[in-house]
């Protein structure tokens, strides 16, 4: 199998293919993907649905010397099959294998990092604009779905691009779906229902004349208008990118060779911004995917033959269960409890509250700005809104939450899930900064629960308290900690003392709340005898209890999973120093890089955050013998296939 | 003088006024907005262009039942006098006075704090979808300039509030222009030069086939596309909108009051979003102000007569003025080096630039997101992108800063004016989280220039550096630094002792340095001899130095313009604690609250960062007598009229 893929030496050999050949090609591509994201986890579905377009793209375009930026990037895989990365490719998502972007250290044909969307067009365009300062022919093109058109960051793109008048092309991959179904009006634009669309507001238009205003001005109702108005259902996706300066190409069908390569041919030789529109189908080729597109875009190993998602680590509820669950319980006893997400209804959990209270609900789309606006909005007007975000994506929205929630004080809930190290997707998708970036937010309290019962807590006291409230909680299952009754709230800014201990204290947090105690657990057997302190809050800290256990022990080591430069140890610093108590202190977190991707067991330990980093960390600023304690292990070699 | 606005006892009375009465209301109110401005400075042509739309939303709309949304909202003033805030108006931007911008705490008529651009879709959404799920009827009303629809947030709100059909009024505050004129292809959307456009475009569009493509497809020169084409020169800003799920109306004289008002009533009964677009001329009223609306966007003192500027502090040039000079040299010398304002043209010092190297310039409009990511397009094709930008507005771009340019390493530079206290503008404005919100950002150089001459050096350092490279520097006036010859690179993380002293050591950073040097002067007199070191780095910190200095003397104080969680203060904590060194420690910098308006000199004697205000930290910290240092000014009472 995969004879042909085996036997690419370059991108060059796809020109001298046939048809038949590269619908074999395709078939190949498709069989690799299926079998590694099956065994390894992956972006299936969105992989699946651009092989006849990456095929094509590579066929008509010459990288690495013409430009594919290729926007979040999950979408490449078949563009790594086809750029030499083969024999590689069952390290995928794996530590120290290839990821699962593109990625510019692993291949000349990865022109640009991606991970979070909506860069391509920007990035593409800057490409373009460097090359006709430098005198250059090279092709730039930006391949980007129809989803991550919605964030205003592909809008701004799109309207310096048009206005440019560089020659760029977009190709807009049209799968009528981003990760949750699209949700804004651009959606209905590129679905073509806006006929119909149109004209149902046109005839309530006329009604809303008719009945209301029966002597409406001369100019509201000018010939040009009525012209205007008789147009309007001819409006197109076309007609809205030829607005924005761009020529239009398309729709073609994104899964016909013979249709994907002329019309590219034909649009690489057109001058200025360009956009083609190509049809695709999520998860194309595999039916499983094809059905269920929403499960098989980020999804863990299945079996390949039914599709059926393999058990996960069991047991324990992930923490984003308890959190929908949870809202859901809110909104039943409290009617102003409303919930936002940004296109990703079932990755935070609300698929069930979405259901239950639709008109509660919003889906605003790739669009992590316009939500904190939006929920300040909310928040003013009397509602208690919160936004579930991953903490990487809430970075799209650090001015919103400083400029237009903080600023007015307002009750937004911040539910962050996918803190800390997230594991397979790497860097692009780490939510290790959150602490460093909202802890210096005025009025903001963040708190950070280190369990699931914690997190019902930590909810409890967000919907309690009258401004804005963060809380961060990571990737995957709870600690199976008992989820009894109703949660109640907790006071702002009071920590918990969970150890005993007379040798020095450990302050952790979060998820590393339960690392510390075993790490305590292990050095008692050497004779250091260490207390545990959970803040629980990074903003506020719990001044009393922290500043009397570093006194009373004089020495404290802090432990999170953030990165070290204005963390929480750095929080804890500034405690410290603003109140002249000088303990010595030991702060472990993570370094002053991007931290790679593997799994998250994998990078705990490679950072020294798991229990034996943290013990091994301790045993040296002590000075005690790096003793082997249990659980210790090495980090895992690199992937290889 | 002002008998109709003074006599006003609410809104409600506009609606008793005749045509007549409104204009000469509207009149009075640009008198009291041009004597206003003239002495204190402010915006003053986007408040002259809406005085005509203020008066007509108020009669027409019911505030503060009905909500009027202002984006930015440097062109309320109108509103702030005609709701209640007449005799307090000659206060306004300065200390303890009335705010620049609509603040909620200043009046129920105030519904939204803006400061910067397009948030008010977003947020007037919110609101929107509250009085929903509570059940009310009032009306909810955004007033957005055209130049803030070039942002992506405003597209994001755009885009689905089309999709969620709730009531919402956007009126379209089209002036052609933002702070720099509109750069993008929306607006030449919006003022209507489509059709020669598309007809261009067309053109060439026909040639490029002709030339290149005698066999072009049959399914691309379908009927359906050529009749699509033949409708593109139709298209009208109002097709965009609708094509957005709005309703459309317009486009209305914005100084005409019967255009206005009966648009604005019978807008008010529609259903379903609606969009009336209003034509406005910046400056209305005021000649010099309508002719140069850039030089009477946001100005200083003047003489209502001429129209002059006054005088400003005189002697010393800019920051401003000495970056967008020392990018010239810089350009000249190297064919690589371009720049990118977002929309901030005169603001960032650019406009020289832009004249002398028009093709290697980029204004991207208010997009701050996409200017970062393009950059970070620009350096991955080999040039040297400077980002000039406002400390503040940065904050939107806080991800692409992140994952786009340091993620990848990337040469691009960012030129951050405005840091720091910026005076008048206030707590939306200030640039003083910029320490804490890039410094844990892996990658990234963080350059702080004391002065001028420091800053070219800062440039210099920043385009020789393969990586990417901060520096920022505060508004006004600089030291008066020679300014010798070409200014050279400077090694990375090193810095500077600046004074000698034996008891303890100053760590001061930027504009705090002069400061701290004056403090430990005044401070020399009664016997605290203080050495001043200047880390020129806020990353990294010449560690060398620092420790040595902190070792040696055993009690550091740290002075800043930044808040101090998170901070500079904050980084050398760090430093200290991971070196296992522990001086004394005194940190000053800013509190973790947002800071007022005021001049910056009052809000430095307010802070405590101005010379007087470090020498009473420091007695206090040390145990000194707080003798009355030289120049020890008591903050100034609040603004009274």
């Amino acid at each position: 199998m995969s004879e042909i893929l085996q036997n690419l030496t370059s991108t060059e050999d796809l020109r001298r293919l046939s048809l038949a050949e590269l619908r074999t090609l395709a078939d190949e591509i498709r069989d690799q993907i299926i079998q590694t994201v099956s065994a390894n986890g992956g972006h299936l579905a969105s992989s699946l649905g651009v092989v006849e377009l990456s095929i094509a793209l590579h066929r008509v375009f010459e990288s690495p010397r013409d430009k594919i930026v290729w926007d979040v990037g999950h979408q490449a895989y078949a563009h790594k099959l086809l750029t030499g990365r083969l024999a590689r490719f069952c390290t995928l998502r794996q530590f120290g294998g290839l990821s699962g972007f593109p990625k510019r250290e692993e291949s000349p044909h990865d022109c640009f990092d991606v991970g979070h969307s909506s860069t391509s067009i920007s990035a593409a365009l800057g490409m373009a604009a460097a090359r006709d300062v430098r005198g250059g022919r090279e092709k730039i093109v930006a391949v980007i779905g129809d989803g991550s058109l919605t964030s205003g960051l592909a809008f701004e793109g799109l309207n310096q691009a048009g206005h440019l008048d560089k020659d760029l092309i977009v190709v807009l991959n049209d799968n009528e779906m981003s990760i949750s179904p699209n949700v804004g009006a651009l959606s209905s634009f590129l679905s073509r229902k806006m006929t119909s669309d149109l004209f149902m507001r046109l005839k309530r238009e006329t009604e809303n004349l008719l009945n209301h205003m029966p002597r409406f001005g001369r100019d509201l109702l000018s010939l040009a208008k009525r012209a205007e108005d008789s147009l309007k259902g001819f409006l197109t996706p076309g007609m809205l990118f030829e607005g924005f300066g761009f020529d239009y190409v398309g729709p073609i069908d994104g899964h016909r060779f013979d249709e994907l390569i002329e019309a590219l041919q034909n649009v690489s030789k057109l001058q200025g911004p360009t956009l083609i529109h190509v049809a695709t189908r999520k998860g194309k080729g595999y039916a499983p995917a094809e059905e269920n597109p929403s499960l098989f875009h980020g999804i863990g190993p299945f079996d390949p033959e039914t599709g059926k998602v393999k058990a996960g680590k069991g047991g324990t509820r992930s923490y984003t269960a308890v959190f929908g669950e949870t809202l859901v319980e809110q909104a039943e006893q409290d009617p102003r409890v409303v919930a936002i997400t940004a296109a990703m209804l079932e990755g935070t959990g609300l698929g069930e509250f979405s259901r239950r209270f639709p008109e509660r609900f919003y889906d605003v789309g790739i669009a992590e700005q316009h939500a904190v606006t939006f929920a300040a909005g909310l928040a003013c007007h009397g509602l208690r809104p919160t936004v579930a975000v991953y903490s990487t994506f809430l970075q799209r929205a650090y001015d919103n939450v400083l400029h237009d929630v903080c600023l007015q004080n307002l009750p937004v809930a911040f539910a962050m899930d996918r803190g800390g190290l997230v594991g397979a997707d790497g860097p692009t998708h780490h939510g290790v900064f959150d602490y460093s970036y909202l802890r210096h937010i005025p009025n903001l309290v963040f708190m950070v629960p280190r369990d699931e019962a914690q997190l019902r807590r930590a909810m409890a006291t967000a919907l309690a308290f009258d401004g804005p409230f963060a809380y961060r909680y990571p990737r995957g299952n709870g600690t199976g900690a008992a989820l009894e009754g109703g949660a109640q709230p907790v006071p702002i800014g009071k920590g918990e003392l969970l150890r005993q201990g007379e040798d020095g204290v450990i302050f952790a947090i979060g998820v590393s709340v339960a690392e510390a105690l075993a790490a305590a657990q292990q050095l008692q057997t050497q004779g250091l005898s260490l207390a545990v302190v959970d803040p629980c809050f990074l903003k506020p800290l719990d001044r009393e209890l922290l500043l009397g256990e570093a006194i009373r022990t004089g020495l404290v080591i802090t432990v999170e999973e953030n990165a070290l430069q204005g963390g929480f140890g750095s929080a804890v610093l500034e405690l410290l120093a603003d109140a002249g108590v000088s303990p010595r202190v030991l702060r472990i977190g993570l370094p002053d890089r991007f931290v790679e991707q593997g799994s998250q067991d994998e990078l705990r330990a490679l950072c020294g955050l798991d229990a034996a980093g943290i013990v091994r960390s301790i045993q040296r600023f002590v000075g005690l013998p790096e003793a082997a304690a249990a659980g210790d292990g090495a980090v895992g070699s690199p992937a290889i296939c």
